[in-house]
C-alpha cells in the first residue's frame, strides 16, 4: 500500500495551505495532497470570471506552488476512510495510507426549496472549470438575470456580469438590504446604490416564490406577485460544509453542520484534521458556533493544522471574520462586528467614526475618501469590530483593524498606537482615520 | 490679563493635534493655541510643493480645523514662560495666562558645518509658506542641484524637483546609501536605483568638503575631490529640537537635546507639556533616547498630551518608528527596527520574507508586486520589526505590522492573524504577505 506521512484531501485555499504549511513546519514529512479537480479556482476571483478576467483559464492556482514545496499531487477522488488502521480508499480501489490526515474538502451551494430549481439555466457556484466555463457561454447569451442572494457573491457577481454586457440584471435579497449580514445599514445603502447605478435592479427586502418555464426557464416568480423575465437565475445564498467523507468515517458533526474541531483543529479522531469551510467553527467574541465561511479563514485554519499535526504548537482564537469587498470603485471591508451584530451579542457599544481622503493635503493625485467606522464595548473600552468604505487601500487597512481586535486593543491604545503617514501613501497624520475613529468614541465612552 | 485654560504653543502637526485632542477629552476646556506662522503647511507635503503639488497654497493645513474643534488661534510669538505665575509673554509684551501650556515648538534644520553655507542660494527646509516659495522660484531658474543628504526628505526632494524640469539633479549622501538610516541595504539599493533611473546621480558614500562660490553660488567641492556644478543646494540633513523658549523658561532638556518628558509627556513643570519635534523621546524596544523626529509621531505623542491634561489617561510607551515614502510609483515603507537596527542593538534575529503582487489572481488589473520582510527575536519569536516594498497598499499595511510590534505579537501569532483578502484588494490569503513573511520566518526560529 501507497503511504504519506501526512495526506491532505481537498486542493481549494484549506488544503493547499495546510500542505504547505506541513512542509514548511516538518521538512522531513511526505505530503500528498489529494484531489478532485484538475484545475483549482481562485475561489473568491470566481466572480471576476464574468468581467474583468473574461475566463476561467486565468483565475487558476497554478500547480508550480506544489512543486515548489514538495508536495505530491493525485488528482483523485477519495471515496472511504479507514481510521482504524489510517487509509483512505480512492474511486477506484486503491488505497494509501496516512499518519496524519487532513480533512478541507470544503463547502457545496445550497439549493433553496423553491419550485422549479432543476430547470435548465439556473445556476450555483462550483468551484469547476467547466462548469463555470457552462455558465459564461449562457451569460452571453442571456438577457436577463435574475441573480437570487444579495451577498458577497451576489453583489460581486452583478457588478462583474454587468461589465461589457447589454443584460439586464436583477439581484432578489431576503434581507432589507445586500450585504446585510455583514456590514451596517447605512454601509449596505451606499452599496446598493453603487449596482443601482450601474444599472442593476436590486429587490430587497423580496423573496423567490418559483422558478418559471416549462423544461426552459421563462421566470421568476417573487413573493411580492411581481414576476421578474428570466433566461438565466445565479444562486447565490450561501453554502454548507462538505462533510460527507467525514460522516461516512463516523467523525463527529457540530452544531453548525460542519466537522467537529477543537481549539487545535483536531476532529473527534486524534489523527485527523480538519480546516477551512468544512470544519465547524466558533466566534472569537463569544465561543459560540459560527456560519462565517471565508477563504482567509479557510487559510488561517491551514495554518494552524500545518503546524500541529506533530505537535500542539498554535491554537485557534476564533473566528474574527474580516470581509472586504470592491463595488464599483469603491472598496467595503469589516473586521469582526458590526454596530449592529455587536448590539444583537448584547453589547453595550460606542461607536467613533473618521472620514479623510487616502492622501495628504487632499489636492494630492489619486486622492480618495476613506471612512472608518470603530465598534467599542463601553465599559473595558475594547474593540469589537470596524468597517472600512472607500479607498482600495481600504482593503489593507482592515487587515490593521484585525489586528487590533485580535488583540483585544482599547479605545485609548488604538487613538495611540504608532501609525505611519505619507503624502502619496495615506490620510494625514493629523486626520489619519484608524486613530481618529478611536479618538471619536472617546466621547460615548463616559469612562471619564 | 487675557487667559485660556490650555495654551498650546506651535500650530504644526503636533500643536494643531494636541488642541483638538484637548479639545475632545475636556469639552469645558478653553484652548487657546499660538503660532508664529500665518499659514501653516501640510510637514510631509514639502517635498510635493517642488513636484506634484507645484505650490505651497496646495500644501496648507486649512485653519477651519481649528474653528470646527472650538479652537482660539492667536498669530504671535511666545518669547517668554512666566511658570511661577503661569502665563506667557508675546512678542510686543502681552500676557497670557494659562492653566495647562504645550509647547509644540518643533525643530529646526541642521547646517553642516562646512564652509560656504551662508552663500546665496543654498537652502534648508524652513516650513514657511514664503521661504518655500523663494526655492520654488530659485528651482526654475537652475540648471544643476545638489542635494546633501539621501534620506527621506533628500530622496523625495530629488524625486519631485526632476518632474517637469529640465534640471541634473546631485544627491550626496554620507552613508553608503540614500535612506540607510531607515531601510535594510537592499531595499535602500533598490530606491537609490529607481532614483537613478529617473536620471538623479547619487553618490554614496560621498561627504560635501565646501560649497563654492563668491557671493553666489557655482559649485560643490565633495571630499573625493570631484567638483560639482551648482547654482542651487537644498541642505536636507536633519534637524534639531527647537527648544529656546523651554530653555529659556529652565525646563530641563534630555540627552538628545529635546525638552524632557516623562511617559505622561509631562516636562520638568508639571503644567508644561511638550510632544513632537521638540520633545525628547525614548525607544519603545530599549527605552534608550530616541533621535527620531517624524509628524506621525508628533501627532500620537500630541494626542497622549491631550488627554493627559487634567487626568493621567494615557502613557507613552515609546517610539517605534514608522515610515513610509514613495519613489517613481514604488512604496518603501519601514515599522520598527530594520534587520541591520536589531542586530546593532544586540538582537539574535531571525528574519522571514513574502512577496506577491497585491490583487489575485495575479491578472487582476492594478496587480503590483509587495514585498514583506519581518525581523524577530529567535528566543521570544517577538516582532522587532518589519520593512514594506511595493504596491502603495503598502502604507497601509505597514500600519498593521506596526499594531503587530505594539502588541508585541509573535511569529506564531502573526503567522495565524486574521486577514482579510480580496481579488481586487490584496495578495490572495494563500499568498498574503504578512502572513507568510512570519511563516517563512519559522524555519530559523528553530524553537520547534
Amino acid at each position: 500500500m501507497k503511504k504519506a506521512d501526512v495526506v491532505v484531501v481537498g486542493g481549494s485555499a484549506a488544503g493547499l495551505t495546510a500542505a504547505i504549511t506541513s512542509r514548511r513546519h516538518y521538512t522531513e514529512k511526505r505530503v500528498l495532497l489529494i484531489r478532485k479537480e484538475k484545475q483549482v479556482l481562485v475561489p473568491c476571483g470566481i466572480p471576476y470570471i464574468f468581467g474583468t478576467l473574461g475566463s476561467s483559464e486565468k483565475n487558476l492556482v497554478p500547480d508550480a506552488v506544489l512543486e515548489k514545496n514538495g508536495i505530491e499531487l493525485l488528482v483523485n477522488e477519495v471515496t472511504d476512510i479507514e481510521r482504524t488502521d489510517r487509509f483512505v480508499t480512492l474511486l477506484g480501489g486503491e488505497k494509501i495510507g496516512y499518519e496524519k490526515l487532513v480533512l478541507a474538502t470544503g463547502s457545496i451551494p445550497m439549493i433553496p426549496p423553491i419550485t422549479g430549481t432543476d430547470i435548465k439555466n439556473i445556476f450555483v457556484i462550483k468551484k469547476d472549470v467547466a462548469h463555470l466555463q457552462q455558465m459564461l457561454e449562457q451569460l452571453d447569451r442571456s438577457s436577463n438575470l435574475v441573480i437570487v442572494g444579495g451577498g458577497f457573491i451576489g453583489a460581486e457577481l452583478a457588478d462583474e456580469c454587468c461589465k461589457n454586457r447589454q443584460i439586464k440584471i436583477t439581484i432578489v435579497e431576503m434581507l432589507s438590504h445586500c450585504l446585510m449580514l455583514t456590514f451596517d445599514e447605512d454601509l449596505c445603502a451606499v452599496a446598493e446604490n453603487i449596482e443601482r447605478e450601474r444599472g442593476i435592479e436590486v429587490l430587497a427586502p423580496e423573496k423567490v416564490e418559483a422558478f418559471l418555464g416549462n423544461g426552459t426557464l421563462t421566470g421568476v416568480k417573487l413573493a411580492s406577485g411581481r414576476e421578474l423575465k428570466a433566461d438565466m437565475v445565479i444562486l447565490g445564498i450561501g453554502c454548507l460544509a462538505n462533510t460527507k467523507l467525514a460522516e461516512k468515517a463516523g467523525l463527529e458533526l457540530g452544531p453548525t453542520g460542519g466537522i467537529q474541531v477543537n481549539r487545535y483543529m483536531h476532529t473527534s479522531d486524534e489523527s485527523i484534521f480538519a480546516c477551512g469551510d468544512c470544519a465547524e467553527k466558533l466566534s472569537f467574541f463569544d465561543g459560540k458556533p459560527s456560519n462565517l465561511k471565508l477563504a482567509s479563514t479557510a487559510t488561517r485554519e491551514a495554518r494552524i493544522v500545518g503546524a500541529n499535526l506533530y505537535g500542539t504548537r498554535r491554537m485557534n482564537c476564533g473566528v474574527i471574520g474580516v470581509f472586504s469587498t470592491v463595488l464599483g470603485e469603491t472598496a467595503f471591508a469589516l473586521a469582526g462586528l458590526s454596530e449592529r451584530e455587536a448590539r444583537e451579542k448584547g453589547y453595550d457599544v460606542v461607536v467613533g467614526e473618521a472620514e479623510s481622503p487616502n492622501r495628504h493635503p487632499g489636492g494630492m493625485p489619486e486622492a480618495t475618501d476613506l471612512k472608518v467606522r470603530l465598534v467599542f464595548e463601553r465599559g473595558t473600552g475594547i474593540i469589537l469590530g470596524g468597517q472600512v468604505m472607500g479607498a482600495k487601500c481600504g482593503g489593507e487597512l482592515i487587515n490593521a483593524v484585525s489586528v487590533c481586535i485580535h488583540e483585544r486593543m482599547t479605545v485609548d491604545n488604538i487613538a495611540t498606537f504608532p501609525m505611519g503617514t505619507h503624502p502619496a501613501l495615506t490620510a494625514s497624520p493629523i486626520a489619519y482615520q484608524l486613530t481618529n475613529a478611536a479618538e471619536m468614541a472617546i466621547k460615548g465612552m463616559k469612562s471619564h
